[in-house]
Order: structure tokens, then C-alpha cells, then sequence
């Protein structure tokens, strides 16, 4: 098998493909030929160091991805030769709430990733792709889809119509803008280009905000909602702009955390926080549970995530250099194999 | 004003016209000039008296409707006149868990409904209309509309991706129907005629069953939920379906029971719901809040409900005589004023 | 080792000592040295064949059990050689909702169980005992401890201060006894026996209920709670006491039905749970996780399982007279070894 | 009758005894002879001006308050005269969730409260007393009592058996000792003074930590909790506590903040947030239906709230020094009439 692997904490120019040898399959395992990954913030942070135990050996890089069962081990019971999956993001949150045991592996940061050609698991790890998606469509599903999910339906328990704030159109949030409309919500979306937002409102984003033309943005998020604020914000920003989420949520609202582009500590609002009734939640991905519900969901509303380019799997290091320097507007995909 | 009354514990026949003396405004009354009302079953379990605590004096019938506010309480705070409102179900029911003493009035059973060209309110029990829908429309969300949210999203607690089953398509099941598909859920809908799972088709359901070709209707559902059942049913028929609707039922499932056309009581089996987790909730209406939380859930996805047929307010009883001998599809509405 | 086997649908008088040759242990296997045993309602079920997907083999029956962990697999890593531990009733259980995949399969019922010298089995099937009760004690935890932790906590979702309706003073009750009263609840017992009724008393209930005396007995049930009934009944009984159950429940409460002594279908009154918002909630044992939870409780609170009387291993079938003719008041225990 | 008035934004010396001229009885109004009252930091806070809406003229000072109703108007149901009742903390929250609405206007802050002979209020804003406390223990229950309510079973959702940490032992963290062992929590307790540390163990508290001894006191409860942390944490501090607060909370647990002893804006940790599913819950006192569980709770367990000491109505200006200066274990309680 052919893969590409990095060395966590070193630089993007350390992607380098190399040549792997082919081993055994175990009794639960699944032998899977890789046919589309995908990138994520969180590749970059594993890339360069800043995430939570890493291993000190090269590794496999990236979590989204999709592929072809070609073998199964003797006592798999789950799925057949044949039968498309993509993996869950944590291999050992099978379901039930979160823990520190559950979540101290995730794939392309601790173990072995799915930018390879063939990629070996446990069936617990990996879920059914979406018959109605292409691979490289249903490999946006486990991490910034799964991360959306989890944010506004499970932590952020949104019901049929909520109102729900979006900040900036990267991966979650663009993701998070389909499912919402998908299941009735009401939708703000914010950016710094009308050009982004145009493209918010086409894919039924109710309403949207240009925060470069509008610094204190949570009060055009009042004014869109007769004053009272939003119910659920999903947070992706960090200490630059919770302070205006936590201003834009109506009282009992939540403030779902989800990921952190800018540095330090969040300096939170005691006053608006208790005032309100108010809460922020933190959440990293979430469970095969989750992810099962969420393909469910994609399938029955025959949901397509947003894919901004393809690259090959030859050029890898490209999609990065696209991933970063590009400002995307959908996710970034490799294709493997013919 | 103009109203229609009836004799609670008689007959259709008994349906008549007369006229009430206009009254002064309490602080916190709204004076309301009423557009439209509709029927629902429970309207005919009024008129016949098979219903709890009815007044044995002359009574204006009906719990839907809708209405343009003409005049205010000084004490009046969320209203103003032109404002086109919708009366709660139980107007003292606002907020928080079912009570006795909340569910002990409600609209056009215990104390004078909609059928009425004027009516007289607290401003507490009243809800604003939704803007987008004409006032035979919005005449539909108290009784029906609100017993299909209730069923599907606060007792029922269907998250987005749900499986949920309808039975047949009387008034309930076709407002769970456009509100389950605006909200992402998978839908199965039944009827004995091919004709109407047509227009069930239409209107989004994503697989439908003819009871009347599959007496073992149930096995059809698990057939098409790949042997799981369906997450919830909303259960609108009695001690006939009730049986098959449990069969239905995916472990863990829940059947909210709303109506009961057919008479007796329920025979359920103890094994199917023991062994598999299973749950029967029962449910009457909802509350104000439920209601305002429809309201916007309509306005945010543009819902408009289905309308069988309009009446004017001089054939009300022609309105009744639809209702009860047409099988309408669809709600019976009956305009009042210009 | 030495084992008792049953053939499943068989009689009392098949239960019969073996020995059976020890066997290797797997990676992630326990063996596991037995101390105690108990009985349970559902024992006599699995022995006269009316339980589901029953083996056509001799089988070692009964669930209760707790023992000592005397060699651990080699990927063994929640348990030592030294703990003591008990099962988890449903071994594929661990977490989450409940499915048909995890209740296939109980100890005791389709595969072997606990009345043996020795058990084996995968770690994640265990959960460990209680530090503070001894084995016979622990051993009352996985069955009747666990339907009572789930009736009351998880399914009845009972909040501190809700009012309880225990029928009769079977294993489940007593065990919801004295779980309810450790979390501050309000508990109504009934009996047919002003002793057993006392003997509640002496172990907290607030109330009780002679059902001999008091036919109508949901009458007293809400007479001691104002008019208003109970939030939660644990229903143990069937069709003969859930009529009387679902009147004696509060609007907006639960009956949570665990069991079904009396055989038949149940008759549900569509009325009473419609028009007070009541739900009939079934369930079966629990989650390992919800164990783990119970097992939490009971450390916190010390609270010592109630047992009637215990057996030697030499003497299994006289504790199973015993528990069939006996009415016992509390767990029938067995144990195991020196 | 008589009262004492404060000026909001004044100071300690501001507060002044007055006469006010009887004022006749609204329909729904209950005319209460006080017995009790009771101080809360929030009192301090409007007393020095630092609280929101508060009125430019003199108030009537308090919310903790027990009284007899001596008059009811001619439409009270809910109450006759001779019954002890409790002020709910915002008249205007009765049910259901949170709003602006619903918390704009609290006794003793932009309303007149508790510190007068007699109190005029609508039955809607009074709940009844326990039976089994004198009007000084009542007295403590609607603002400390429904407070720790809220945070330990509402907000904060704790289950029998959840660890729970409470910081300190003011009002709020002893009143929250109380009922959580009550509802067979388990209870870690700080404070920087072992004596205080013994009097909490007395009352119940599982484990105690001295923060003055141990500066890095988040070590110690992790300790105390095999290396997990605790599934809530009741915070009163803030900026200082908080950092600490959050390292001492288990995967997915909840810090619920209630008050805010000391300045400025709280830095939170994102990382922490985030990589284990941990919330932060702002939460201010509660609804009259959760007063009202409170209250049952409180019956059920005969709990008796800790009065650290009693001041005479004529010697109010004392308490008011007491609570600020000689940090009371308990409440600080005012008896009003003879």
C-alpha cells in the first residue's frame, strides 16, 4: 500500500508518500481501499504540533475519508466486501456520553489516518457511507460534519425552529448551514465578504452578516431576531469573538464551542452568562452514534456537502497548500486510487 | 356580534344562529374580530357531549380560528389593535409541564369558542398569527396544528433523521406530515385509499402503506425500515391500530397516542413494550408556548397547511355536514366577515 | 469447576450439579472465582421456558451474581486478579440506548450465567462490586437493583422529591425502596400484608397502601398525595393492577412498566392517558453504564440490599423452593464456595 | 405598616425605618403580615447600586421572607388567609424557561420585598411554606435555597450518585450541602478554614478541601475522585475560582456559576471546554415552579436550613452589619412582628 505520512510537530513541507507493507487482518478487522479524504483545521494543528498526544513516529495524516471494504476478518458481523464506509472519528466512542478513555485515540493524530490507499480497522470504527454520495462527498461526514451535528442537535439541542448563529463560512459552519436548513432552523451566517455571504444565502441561509462591515455584529444578530438574540450560536472563532456570541444569545441560549482559530484563553461575560441563564458547551466531534444519526439524516434529505476542489492523491501536498492559503469555500478532497 | 351556538350533548341539528350583546373590555381582554375558524374531531366529540366537563347551557362551538384584534384592555401589553391572532388551545395553559388545573378550559368546550364574529379574551390565551398565511390558514394551528407539534417534537421528541409513522390522513397526520418533512424527518404515512397516499406523496412523504391491501400493515413498516420500526408513531386511531402501531415501534420507539377514533379501551401488549423499551405517551393539545414555537417553526419554513374546503360563516352548518360525511383531505374552514 | 444446569423450558425438579472442564481465557477474558448467586423472578421464567430465544441445551441459569477476578487475558485492562466484580445483565449492553443487537443476549437466559464456582467471560461484561457489601449483597445489583435504578432514574427519570408508587414489596420494589429514599423521594408502598407493609415502613416509605383492604386502592394513593397522584409508578404488576396504576399517576407522570407477574395483555384506559398527558414507559434491566451508576449510588450512600435469606452452594435447589413458595422479603441468595 | 427602606446605589447607613399608609387589596392580591426575613449577597449588591434596573427612590429592601396571610382579594384561589407563604423570587417567572420578560423585576430590587410588617403581592408570586420550618428557616428558601436548587437539579442535572463540588461555604454552597446529600449526591466542600470544614463534614459533606492549604485545590479533587473530577461544580467565586473549577470537572460534567464574589470578566479555558465536552452554566435563582419542588423536597426530607443567627426586626441595621462583616455560617435571619 501506498500513504503519505507526516511527523506530527514538524511543517507541511514534511508530507512525504511512502510504501507500507501489507499486514494480517484481524478477526474484527476491515480491510479498506481508500477512495477519498479530506481536510480538516484540525490536520494543521496535528501537523504542526498543537494537539494532544501525539506519537514521536511518522504517522498517517487526516480523519475524513471514505473507502471500499475489500476484506473483512472472520468474526466481523457489521459489513461485506463491497459496502462503502467512512470512519468514526474517536475509534473508541462507540456511543453513550463522552470520556477521557473514548477520546484519547482519533485517526491521522494518534494512530494511522486515511491518506493511504489502504487503510486496516476495526469494524466498530467505521460507519456506512451515504449510498447517494460520491466518496469524496461522504468524506466531509466525520469531522466537520460529525463536529456540526453534535453542535446543533445533540449539545446544542436545537429543536425545529430555532434560530441558530454561524460565524464565518469554514468547514462547520458551511456544514452546519445545510443540516440546519435541512431540519427547519433559522440560519445567520456572518463573514467579512458579501461575495461568501451570497453564497451562504444561495445554499438558504435566512439571514447574513458582514462583521468587517459590522464590528459590534451581535447587534445586527439582534436586531434579525426583534431583539431577543439567537438560541444557539455555534462558536467556532475563539477570544476575538465569543464576546459578541455570548452578547447574540438569547436568554437560556447556548453557545456551542466547537473550535478555537485564534489563540489564549476566552474571556467570558459572568454577568451576561448568569444574567441570561446562559451557557457555553465545548465539544470535540462526537460519537459512531452520532455520525450514524448523521448519515441517516443526509441520506433521508439527500443532503450534498459543499466540496470547493479535488485533488489527486499524486498531489496531496497541494490540497494542503489549497487548504491553507486558499480560503476555501467548502471542503478541500483527495482523491485515491483510479 | 353574530354567533353560532349549539347545545352540548345534542346534535347537529341543533347548530344555530343568534346574537350576543356587545360587553365591555376587561384591563387585559382583546376584543377581536374573528376571520376564520375550523373543525376538528373534537368538535363533534363537543357537539355530541362525549367530552369531560361541558357546560349544560348554549355554547359558541369550534377552537380554531383566527382573528383581527379591534380593541384592548388598558392593561394590554402584548398586542396591539390590528394585529391578527390565533387563541391558545387551553388559555390556561401559558407555559411549563401539563396540569389539571392548566387543560381544564379549553376554547369551544368548557367556555365559547371561535364560530362568532366577535370574541372576547384575555390577552394571555392569544398568539400572533403567522404573517405569511391568509386567515383560514392560520385558523388551523391551535387544535390540529398544535397536536401534530406537540406529538412530534415535545412528547414525541423526534430529532432530525427520525422515523416517524402517520396513521391515515385525517387532519393530525397531514399537519405532521408538512411539519415532520420541513424539519428533516423520514416519513410513513397510511391509508386504505391509493388516491390519498398519492397526495401524500406529494406533499413529501417519503413511503406510504395502503391498510386496507396490508391488514398486517405493521409488517410493511418493518419492511421498509429494514426490520427496525419506525421511531415514533403518532398514533391518532384507537384499540385497532394501536396493536400494529406498537409492532411498528423500533426498540426504544414511542407511540404518542393523541386521538382515539375508534371506541374502547386499549389492549397493549406488556412483552412488546417491556423487551424492547418501548413507550406510550399520551397527549392533549399543548401549551401557549408550544403554540408560539409552531408559529415560528411555520413562518421560518413557510409552511402553509392544507385546506379541504372554505364555507362562509352563513353554511357553517354545511361546514359541519363536509367534516362529518366528505372525508375531507385536508382542513374545513369556515370564513366569517367580508 | 463445578456448575448447576438447567434445560430451558424444563421444571424445577431438572436443575442439576456438573462439572464442566475449565477452559483457556481469552485476550480480553476474566475468569472469575463465584462467591454468591441470586435468585430472580425472571429465573423461574428462563427454567419453565417462557423467556425468548431460549437454547435447546443444558444451560447455567441466574443473572445476580458477584465473584473474584482470579486470572485476567493478556489485553486486560479494566480489572486485576483480586477484584471483585459482578455481571452486567445484558454482557453486549455497555452504553447508550437500548437495541435489539445489545438485549439479545442475558446471562443466566441465552448464554451461561452465575450459578457456577466459575465464570468466564470479556471484562467489558463486568462492572466492579460495591467495596462496602459482601457477596451476597453485591449479587442482588445486576438484575432486580438494576431494573429499580433504571425504573426510577433513567426511564422514570425522577427527579429528588417526586412522588413513587411502589406495588407490593417483591425484589424490585424493595430495591426501589430503599433507592428512592436515599435520593429523596416521596414513596407510597403496597402490600396485601399490614407486616410486610410495616417492614416497608422500617425501611422509609413514607406511605402505605393495604391493596387487600383498600380494593380501589388508587383512591388511597391519591388521597395521600392531595388529589394529585403519583409522578411515577413502578409497575411490576399487569393487567390487573394497571388500571389502578395509571389512575393513582399525576398529570404529565409516568408508569414504568418493568414486569408482568399476572399474565394477559394489559387494557389501557386512551382517556386517561391522553387527557392527563401519561405515559407507559416499558423497559428491561439496563446499560452497564447505568450498573456502574447504580453500583456509584450505593457506595455513596451505603445502602445494604435487602436479603431474605441465604443457601449453600451444596443447597440450590432448596433456595429455589424457597424463593417460589416462600414469599420472601428481600433477595433469596446462594453462595458460592468457602 | 411598618418598613425599612433603602436608597439603591446608597450605602449601609442609608437604610431607614418608615411608615407607609395600608393600601386596598387587588383581586388577586394576598395582604401578608411578615414574620421573617432573611439577607443574601444579592442585597448587598443592590444596596451599593450594583444590580440592574434598579429604581431612582427608596425600596423596600430583601427577598428571603415567611409570612401569614391575613386578607386575600376576592378572586385568590390559590390561598386563604392563614396560611404561610413565601415571596417566589421573580414575581413574574411562574413556569418554563428563562426570559427577559419573565426576570425583569425581582422582590427587593426593582420591587419592594420582605423587610416590613406587611406585604401586598398577587397570589401568582407566592408559593407555600413547609410545614415543618418556623418563618425564620422558610425565609431562606427563595433566594439561597431555590438558587442551589436550580444549580445542583435544574441547570445543573444532577443524578443520584453525581459528585458534585461546592466552593466555600456561604448561603448558596451550604444550602446546596444540604439537599445534595439529601438526594444522595456525593460532596466535596472547600474552604479556607478547617473548623468551617468540620462544621460542612458534620452536615454531610463526603470530603472536604482546604484551599488555603492547598492553593492548586483542583489537584485534591481530582484526587478525591480517582483522577476524574466531578461530574458539577456549584460556582459562587469567579475569575479567581473558575480556572480551578473547570480542571476539577470530569469529562462532559458542568460547572454551573451562580454568583460572582469577586471582579471582572472570567477567562475560561477553551481547550478544557472543548476536549472534554465540559459546560458552563450561568443560572440566576429560578421559577416558582422550582421553588415550589424545592419546597416538597424540603417537606419530604424534613431538611431544615442552617440560620447562623437571628436579628429583631427593630435591629435590622445589625444583621445588615452581621452578614457583611463576621462571614456567618448559615443565614442571617430578621424576625418581624412579635
Amino acid at each position: 500500500m501506498d500513504a503519505y505520512e507526516i511527523m506530527p510537530g514538524g511543517s507541511l513541507s514534511g508530507l512525504r508518500k511512502t510504501s507500507r507493507p501489507t499486514v494480517p487482518l484481524p478477526a474484527h478487522g476491515l480491510r479498506i481501499r481508500m477512495l477519498a479524504a479530506s481536510l480538516n483545521a484540525r490536520d494543521l494543528s496535528v501537523m504542526c504540533g498543537q494537539f494532544h498526544a501525539l506519537p514521536s513516529h511518522p504517522l498517517i495524516p487526516l480523519v475524513d475519508g471514505c473507502g471500499e471494504v475489500v476484506e473483512t476478518g472472520k468474526k466481523v458481523s457489521r459489513f461485506r466486501p463491497g459496502d462503502r464506509v467512512i470512519p468514526a472519528y474517536y475509534p473508541n466512542w462507540t456511543d453513550g456520553t463522552i470520556s477521557a478513555q473514548k477520546t484519547a485515540i482519533s485517526f491521522g493524530a494518534q494512530v494511522d489516518g486515511t491518506l493511504t490507499t489502504e487503510m486496516l480497522g476495526l469494524e466498530e470504527a467505521f460507519v456506512r457511507a451515504p449510498a447517494h454520495l460520491d466518496a469524496s462527498e461522504a468524506a466531509t461526514l466525520c469531522c466537520a460534519g460529525l463536529t456540526a451535528w453534535n453542535a446543533l442537535f445533540v449539545m446544542g439541542a436545537a429543536r425545529p425552529g430555532a434560530r441558530v448563529l454561524l460565524l464565518g463560512t469554514g468547514n462547520v459552519s458551511l456544514m452546519a448551514l445545510v443540516l440546519a436548513k435541512a431540519a427547519g432552523l433559522f440560519v445567520i451566517i456572518t463573514s467579512s465578504q458579501d461575495g461568501r455571504l451570497q453564497r451562504a444565502s444561495d445554499l438558504g441561509a435566512d439571514e447574513t452578516v458582514n462583521y468587517h462591515l459590522n464590528p459590534d455584529w451581535h447587534d445586527e444578530v439582534l436586531r434579525l431576531t426583534s431583539g431577543n438574540g439567537v438560541d444557539l450560536v455555534v462558536e467556532v472563532g475563539g477570544e476575538r469573538t465569543l464576546p459578541h456570541s455570548l452578547k447574540a444569545t438569547a436568554f437560556g441560549g447556548r453557545v456551542v464551542v466547537v473550535g478555537r482559530l485564534s489563540g489564549g484563553d476566552i474571556a467570558v461575560s459572568a454577568g451576561t452568562l448568569i444574567g441570561g441563564g446562559r451557557s457555553l458547551n465545548g465539544l470535540t466531534a462526537g460519537s459512531r452514534t452520532m455520525l450514524e444519526d448523521l448519515v441517516r439524516f443526509v441520506e433521508i434529505n439527500r443532503i450534498r456537502p459543499i466540496i470547493d476542489r479535488s485533488f489527486a492523491f499524486e498531489n496531496a501536498a497541494d490540497a494542503y497548500e489549497h487548504f491553507v492559503s486558499e480560503r476555501p469555500f467548502g471542503k478541500v478532497s483527495i482523491t485515491i486510487g483510479s
